[in-house]
């Protein structure tokens, strides 16, 4: 496990958080909410799981890859959820999931 | 600030964050999701802010009182948007939330 | 999944949050917090965990069993490392630790 | 409030969690941990504290001018701590507090 690798998971993770707020936020705000239940329910649970994982990697956690497991697979339901969805918001943060997941798995095998 | 205080106010803080998850959860899945947009929006900050709130008390921070006065605010919202709902899970989450606010200003008194 | 086993497991997660708080700022206080390292390190990482732990369970979210899975780990390492000590706040933390381990397997085996 | 200084506060407010979670890992490592029990002890508050305000930032709360406020002080703290000592890591945190402080309370301005 390289320091770029580490420093990429953290960034990646701190981007996916953004990317979930402001999806959550923006989907609470769609005139089409009734289709948003998933996305805004997925978000919530990426965004806090995305910002555990930072933290743990940022502190050189034990339990780093534990963290980055469970974060990849949030992150995956989150993408597959959002990918759905033809806002830019949810496009936007389908590909920082997405990113966020591969490089959690890349540290779960480092 | 006496122990029962401080005790109190964890409590309270902890019902607020399991009311508002559970209030949160469950206006996402209202038939009537598009008056519950308010109510989603201010149950997640105030989870965040109680959760927050309660762990800084628990430690005993420097910056309880502060947390405190966060946290009351944080729940006053929360307390004003539930409250207008009729849903049980609505009316439970206003009360908590109340509930934290008050023991909240007295921790800000004390 | 019983009503009353995700109850016992959102609870056994807050006391263990409140424990590692509780154990990590006594141990910041203890004379001879050279050995108190590993201890202050632990807490720290498992009252995060146990506190997102305990807000999926309550939200319902898809993940809670594999942040269960996650929060028994951080629960066995810190009560391996807290009752190695004679510190009443550590023994208590220790106990705490392991009552909250044996709650979330069980919600992993349901 | 521009969307220049959101993004400046959010950016403040990551990099002073990674700071404060660098410098509190570290100082659990430092041979004169004695002398560093208000740096771990405030860098755990202030990444606390930061971690929450980046979020409510992040999706646009009605509270983030309240907990902008909220993490000025912690910041300030931190920073008046840390700043103290000569470890590296301790003269990194204290300026990414300083820095995040003064993002903070321009947003509280503004």
């Amino acid at each position: 496990m390289t320091e770029a690798m580490i420093r990429e998971c953290i960034d990646a993770c701190l981007a996916c958080v953004q990317s979930c707020e402001t999806c959550a936020t923006a989907c609470l705000a769609e005139p089409d909410i009734d289709m948003m239940r998933g996305c805004i329910r997925l978000d919530r649970d990426c965004a806090d799981v995305c910002a555990l994982t930072a933290r743990l990697v940022m502190r050189g956690s034990d339990l780093h890859a534990q963290a980055c497991a469970l974060c990849a697979e949030a992150c995956e339901a989150c993408a597959a959820e959002c990918g759905q969805h033809h806002h830019d918001h949810c496009q936007r943060c389908a590909e920082a999931c997405r990113r966020c997941a591969e490089t959690c798995r890349q540290m779960v095998a480092a």
